[in-house]
């Protein structure tokens, strides 16, 4: 049964409407694969790695499928250091590395989140994934342009109808509309009002009507229901994260796992605490004591002097200083391998739809 | 063409599973008798109404219809008045006193908002409205019981499951499914944490899995799709409010109703300016400059000092001191009459729905 808009379809060429939500540091290309494989549209998300690992990813992901590939890039502009804030930051911070035993006087790891810049846009004309989806607005207009000249298509993300607009005029080929309930990162770039953002079943429609390309409905699509829903707001296609999460094929740790199995539908909030920018998560104890909304060093600095805390508390079973990414929408997450979960999500969605 | 679930219809015996959302302030019987001749729920708001108002409200409303009405109440705890938060309250609203030429040391008005007891509920087994529905959670025990007992079907909003299994296990016949984009005050009442408010999208379905009476959708259910999408969602109903704000039948002020036709997506925000608790409103300058979200006395009492502010202000045809309460999808709104609208969203989502 084909689905009630086939736009986003014919322009992949894939049965699904569905793309896996690329989720940095938590799924790679075997989710990729899998999605790809079970018909939607396999994504790799490229912001934490370097330019050897996303290549080594591209190969291991064509090795096992031949259906196009979604290559996901974060497109920030890089922080400018400030001493100040880091020292406070770390101050903040010293309490938890007392108590985990960790030195505080340490030195930090640089965080690994890199901004989409020549040398990726290099690899990725070479590598030629079918789509490049961007987070934060788009890279450079001189490196966006290599990536459309290359004819790859390309994605972003909107979290406002000014967003999706001002994507659309710069001519990307579908718009990303990522309601309030998402998971992760907000794309945000125009704003940084957090306190403005619109939920998913505002945004879908007012986004669908504001501009001409597919829309891609993101933010509490985790199950068959949402997609349907999705599709009724006017969404040619939904992005699906945090429901992949819960299978075998994902990535997470192991207190990240279970946090994700108790999720409640008010257990998450926004915070900048992980790594700077605002990003939506199950609460946990660094959020709950420090936030979930504070100071902390820009994007995405934050993250290096978090690193040490989440690293020993998660070898110890917590999960209480790690970014616990997650939609509003965790508790309707089943688990199961990723090629039944599209099965699923497919067959429920058409059902409903029909 | 029949609604694809007519749980609601039939408990209700109307023809479309449309609640004109309870605005109080904002429209009257008027609009409600349009709604119920249309085949939806008729709703007057009474939270700011004294009693002989209520009845007056209510005759008119049965001398233009024979359809079911449903009345609505806020059930806060009366507030204890804070001389200290007041003071500091009227402090902070000093300087827009002295700007609009309004003696800061002048008695502040009551706030008329009174919370449900005895004597409404006396009123209430009077009059025998075929719905009596709640907000902030459900009124004193023994109250809510004789509202019961005299055969009248309850409605309470729930922000959260916890919420919604909280009201179903007290008995109410229907559960509003209160999503963060709504306009208006949040019906939050086991939490005052509105920084993990769930969205429509991912509140309904989770609160269809957990209750097992119907669920009303409410928050940025604005136009057909909205209705379309609720119903995928699980939702037996939808409540729709700002909407009906664009007909010439809600009493909203000039510049309100100008505000309105220039809605944006990201242009409201939660507030308790306006009240003391927190409510979705179009942002203004008070909301602008003192918050959205800051001190202020316990609900309703903030709403007292306001009072002067906005009279002067919209006199001048201003709503920069007005409670604005907008949902997130108000750009969807169109101007028509509310029977035309009615016709208009319930033809349009069979349609979708087909």
């Amino acid at each position: 049964m084909p689905w009630p808009d086939r736009r986003f379809t014919e322009l992949l060429k894939i049965d699904h409407p569905i793309v896996l939500g690329p989720m940095a540091g938590a799924i790679d290309f075997e989710l990729a694969a899998e999605v790809a494989e079970a018909g939607g549209l396999g994504s790799i998300p490229c912001a934490m790695l370097d330019l050897e690992h996303i290549r080594d990813q591209v190969t291991k992901y064509r090795a096992r499928t031949s259906r196009p590939l979604n290559l996901n890039f974060f497109c920030h502009a890089a922080p400018e250091l400030s001493n100040a804030r880091e020292a406070a930051w770390r101050e903040r911070l010293a309490p938890y590395y007392r108590e985990l035993n960790i030195d505080p006087a340490a030195p930090v790891p640089h965080s690994n989140r890199r901004p989409f810049d020549q040398a990726i846009c290099d690899l990725v004309l070479e590598l030629k994934p079918e789509v490049a989806s961007f987070h934060f607005g788009l890279p450079d207009p001189t490196l966006f342009e290599q990536v459309k000249r290359a004819g790859i298509i390309t994605f972003s993300s909107a979290t406002t109808v000014a967003e999706a607009r001002w994507l659309e005029q710069r001519g990307v080929d579908a718009i990303i509309a990522q309601g309030n309930e998402a998971g992760g990162h907000r794309g945000i770039f125009l704003s940084d009002d957090i306190a403005t953002q619109p939920g998913t079943f505002a945004l879908v429609p007012q986004i669908v009507d504001a501009v001409s390309v597919p829309v891609i409905a993101a933010g509490a699509v985790t199950d068959a229901r949402g997609i349907a829903a999705a599709f009724m707001l006017g969404a040619s296609a939904v992005q699906i994260g945090t429901a992949f999460l819960f299978c075998p094929e994902s990535k997470i740790s192991a207190p990240y796992r279970a946090a994700l199995k108790q999720a409640r539908d008010d257990g998450t909030a926004l915070t900048n605490l992980m790594t700077g920018r605002p990003a939506r998560g199950l609460i946990n104890r660094l959020m709950r004591e420090l936030g979930p909304i504070s100071e902390a060093p820009a994007f995405p600095l934050a993250a290096g002097a978090i690193a040490p805390l989440r690293a020993k508390a998660e070898a110890a079973g917590s999960g209480e200083f790690t970014p616990l990414w997650s939609g509003q929408a965790a508790a309707l997450g089943v688990e199961m391998p990723a090629r039944a979960l599209m099965a699923r999500l497919t067959e429920q969605a058409q059902a409903l739809l029909r």
